[in-house]
């Protein structure tokens, strides 16, 4: 099947990576040569005698996908991109350089990088999300690679993605462990014992090899394998040595994250037939991808939202029914769930387009990196949904989507005090600020359905990452079904010529906020009723306003913890104006079980609370 | 072994406790009686057949320990306990009320509960620390039992503690799989396949077991069986009926989480042989745990601080220096890392006293659940450290570790922009919103080694959760060696008397203030620097205090991001005070690779752009 040339070329070009890694990494001072070493047989296979791309469009969307999940040995990825001709040698000596784009851990600043990598254990269910995709939804012939480093096994999140990945039969789907036995302080769990980890994936529903992965011809051999297995995805087990080929460190402790003197290539250069790159004949992909236009206003609510103003319905409620409409007009609109699919309503989707819905399983850290990687290339819109509470499983996560620039929704349902009787184990109360935490990201928290299903219609035309919080409660509708809504957009609800305060609420506590209006008003004290909608990008403008007519007395009311949450967001927005006072009722110790209203008044945020809160400003 | 009468016994309970459960659900009208009643034969063999313990001191530190991590099905929980004597009906029927201890998912406010449960998928990794500390810190004869639903295998902490628990060889523990088939929304991933679980719990090093778990006989026979097996933890696979013996209810899907009218309950009373609790002869603990004292005081530094003020010392080596000081002094400081600590420096612990060093690998949720299960009734003081962005990955774990009320010692190193190369993914820059979030929890973050050693001191004496931000860079020395340290207080660095603004710090951004206090003073403005180190709780007084002081000019300075950082802890304390006004300096987008210095600089967080932000305050 191989040649004995193609084997020395592959291998000769395993060997000019091994140089370019310790070069990179000895330039930069810093990175990881010995982990990227282990990789140089698995690497020069996969590009050069495995992999369909056009090298000069590397994300194309019919291109086979590659993930390197130890991110840490990307010097290894950049000097394949070098062998295959993208990069030059000048642009991976930059690696790590401030201004460079080949940093530390890779990220899509690069042209042939799908998601971020460098927090381990995450790299699999993006690629399963690519496969995902690529199988059930494009079911084009492009395949999905990923390399893993063993270390990163020991992460639950591989496992989750194991279970996912076999029970959805992804066998475009080919997974490596560079099995090199060394973590960063210390040998592995499992060391080299190869066999353990095949019996693993194997009772996960894997197609398992296990092979000397600085063996060209047995790597040749098990991609080929691979290719005829049908319904499971193929995990290869390759038994390497750290630091292979690097003399004095190679299978020895205390030699992660550290570079080696550049000399140390040049025992690797003198066993080279070639000291320049091969011209590869690289398999052009298999162009049977279909178009798709996600471009924004290309997915929008089927109908309008249509409630009367009597109507009881909860914000999670309307995002089932926001989440078909949106399905209605655009096909790639994909919603996923951890098993909470009838408490989000994101099972309407599942109802009407079940080819639309991706059941997770109770594997929230898996169901946001599928999420991740089934956003890329503009292939889908993931709505990815379960209770804001449980979108914390999968903080990290979320927190490597921003650095992912991924365009993907999270949906959390449940939030704060408001569920009562499950008790604190189920509360959001801290979502707002982990998602206020994401760079550029928006965050909608919509009062009623109404705005509900605008806010599910904005997140769908917004290129990036978006959050939308939902409540459990059935409560009033507070729009007409033509208001419209704007990311980075208050509504003022109440407004009057002298209003002695802001109130400011959402969710839930607009309408604790609305009750306190009336009470007050019925004192003769009249109060401005902001509902936030947007509580990030926070409306300054909106807020500056408001809080200087009234004379500088704003009352935040929320359903959240005081870090991070509306009135942090609201006092750091209005930090820089003088006279202006923000007074903050929020949930201040660990909530227990009891009756919604009940829990609103115990923790102080309810409208008699807020009516104190005004009537002792001073 | 076991009579026909103790058989006969046992299912009496387990239908006893089955009413009970239906009843509890019905009179709350909410809650999960079809996921209590398919554990019933393996709650009452458990309770009534092989635990050990003390009905009135169900914490008693000799007794065997029981962690219900399908937390939801709490009822049969509580009629388990029932049965035993320790809770009355009318006790267990004030199921979710408001003021009742017994909530919607079990928390330690009950006497007999040593971890909360309720996000799945977490019970397991703490039963496996509290078996660590019998089997490894106290050496004692109590065994640990944790029984866990089918759907939350699904989640990868199960994996990472199924690795853990096998690797050290935690024979002590016996976990027991609710195999019931359906999850919340729909069947789970592997239905009624018990043989395919078992192969993946015997894959992953456990003694593993598949029956009947509605057969009273093979459960005892199971139980007999694990405590043969020797250098090994027992998964028993037990495959049920969800909603057993609830007429019209069985084995169908749609019921999860609903409540069934109580007549329900009466073909199974009409079963039992006796309708009154047995009195069951409950074998007493084996009373060989030792005595241990953790109480506030008993753990300080074996010697004071000792550097040179001319000393380039990193947060995180001080820490490991602080670490092995605590352990001189007191053995049951344990050290748990996820393959990081010759990063975080607790490889100094692991270095001098290997038996108090926890080695978790790259698993960090699995890490803090055998964090909290060690820190249960009062064993050991366990610090848990990675960088801290990856403590990120345990971020329900952390926020469940508070519905614990867990005594556990975070700690996060590599913070910020300032780790320089390795780039955002490495990056914490949400930690301080994270932790904030922990209701009652403290937040230190130390700027030199001085107040880092304090800093640990200060939480190894504090019972409850804190966490202590640490940074990369070694930096210069800011406090003498004798300086004192307090929860809450701040400490101020600069002060005179014509200050015209305050410049708020902590960690690398604390050494700007200092370079633009200078820059400041030799252009003649004078400002006062303050070194946040508590930031949370934060210091009102102090702040306050000097705000007014200086006219009400504030700058914080932080290496986070804005959400929930300094800068909004600062803007919400003086948030109530006119004439204050806060300019907040923060990461305000995705950071990358560089140097520490040149990110400093880039992300507008240096001493230069200090030193502008004073100046444009008008």
């Amino acid at each position: 099947m191989s040649s004995p040339s193609q084997i020395a070329e592959l291998q000769d070009a395993a060997n000019r990576m091994r140089v370019s890694s310790i070069e990179q990494t000895s330039k930069a001072n810093s990175g990881h040569p010995t982990s990227s070493v282990s990789a140089a047989e698995i690497m020069s296979t996969l590009f050069f005698a495995e992999m369909r791309y056009d090298v000069q469009h590397p994300k194309h969307v019919a291109a086979d996908r590659f993930v390197l999940s130890k991110g840490h040995a990307c010097p290894i990825l950049y000097a394949a991109w070098e062998e295959a001709g993208l990069l030059t040698r000048e642009q991976v000596l930059t690696l790590r350089a401030a201004n460079s784009d080949l940093e530390g851990h890779p990220t899509p600043r690069l042209n042939f990088i799908d998601v971020a990598t460098g927090s381990l254990g995450q790299g699999l269910s993006c690629a399963a999300g690519l496969a995902y995709v690529g199988k059930h939804v494009d079911k084009a012939s492009y395949r999905v690679y990923c390399v893993l480093g063993d270390g990163e096994t020991a992460e639950g999140g591989v496992w989750e993605c194991a279970a996912f990945s076999s029970y959805y039969q992804l066998d475009n789907l080919v997974a490596i462990v560079d099995c090199n036995r060394l973590g960063q302080s210390q040998h592995t769990q499992l060391g080299h014992d190869v066999e353990t980890y095949a019996k693993r994936f194997a009772a996960f529903g894997w197609h398992t090899i296990t092979l000397d992965g600085h063996n060209i011809e047995q790597l040749l051999h098990a991609y080929a394998e691979a290719k005829t297995v049908k319904g499971k995805p193929t995990m290869i087990i390759a038994k390497t040595i750290k630091g292979k080929g690097i003399v004095g460190v190679e299978d020895l402790d205390g030699n992660h994250g550290k570079p080696v003197p550049v000399e140390k290539a040049n025992p690797i250069r003198e066993k080279l037939h070639s000291q320049v790159r091969h011209n590869w004949q690289i398999p052009k992909p298999i162009y049977d991808t279909p178009d798709v236009n996600l471009n924004v206003g290309s997915t929008t609510l089927s109908s309008p939202p249509n409630y009367k103003q009597t109507d009881k319905v909860a914000t999670r409620q309307a995002y089932g029914t926001a989440l078909v409409k949106l399905a209605d007009n655009n096909k790639r609109v994909l919603a996923l769930d951890g098993d909470m699919s009838n408490s989000t309503f994101s099972c309407n989707l599942k109802k009407k387009y079940p080819e639309q819905f991706v059941e997770c399983f109770i594997a929230e850290q898996n169901m946001v990196g599928v999420g991740i990687g089934a956003g890329c290339r503009a292939r889908t819109i993931p709505f990815v949904s379960t209770f804001a509470a449980f979108l914390g499983r999968a903080a990290d996560h979320i927190r490597m989507s921003a650095v992912s620039f991924a365009n993907i929704k999270y949906v959390g349902s449940h939030c704060g005090v408001s569920i009562g009787e499950d008790g604190p184990s189920q509360m959001a109360l801290e979502d707002l600020a982990q998602f206020r935490c994401i760079p550029d990201g928006v965050v909608l928290y919509p009062t009623d359905a109404v705005s509900t299903e605008r806010a599910v219609e904005l997140a769908a035309n917004r290129q990036g990452i978006v959050y939308i919080r939902l409540g459990r409660p059935a409560l009033g509708i507070v729009y007409d079904n033509n208001e419209t809504f704007q990311i980075g957009k208050s509504k003022v609800v109440k407004e009057s010529p002298n209003d002695k305060a802001v109130l400011v609420g959402a969710g839930v506590t607009l309408y604790e906020c609305l009750k306190a209006h009336d009470k007050l008003a019925a004192e003769g004290i009249q109060t401005t009723v902001i509902d936030v909608f947007s509580v990030k990008p926070i409306d300054v403008e909106t807020l500056t306003k408001h809080a200087q007519r009234v004379g500088g007395r704003v009352v935040t009311v929320e359903d959240h913890y005081e870090a991070g949450g509306i009135g942090e967001a609201v006092a750091g927005a209005l930090s820089n104006l003088p006279n202006v006072r923000v007074h903050s009722l929020h949930v201040k110790e660990l909530p227990r079980s009891g009756t919604p209203d009940g829990l609103l008044d115990l923790y102080k945020i309810s409208a008699n609370h807020i009516v104190s809160a005004v009537k002792n400003f001073n």
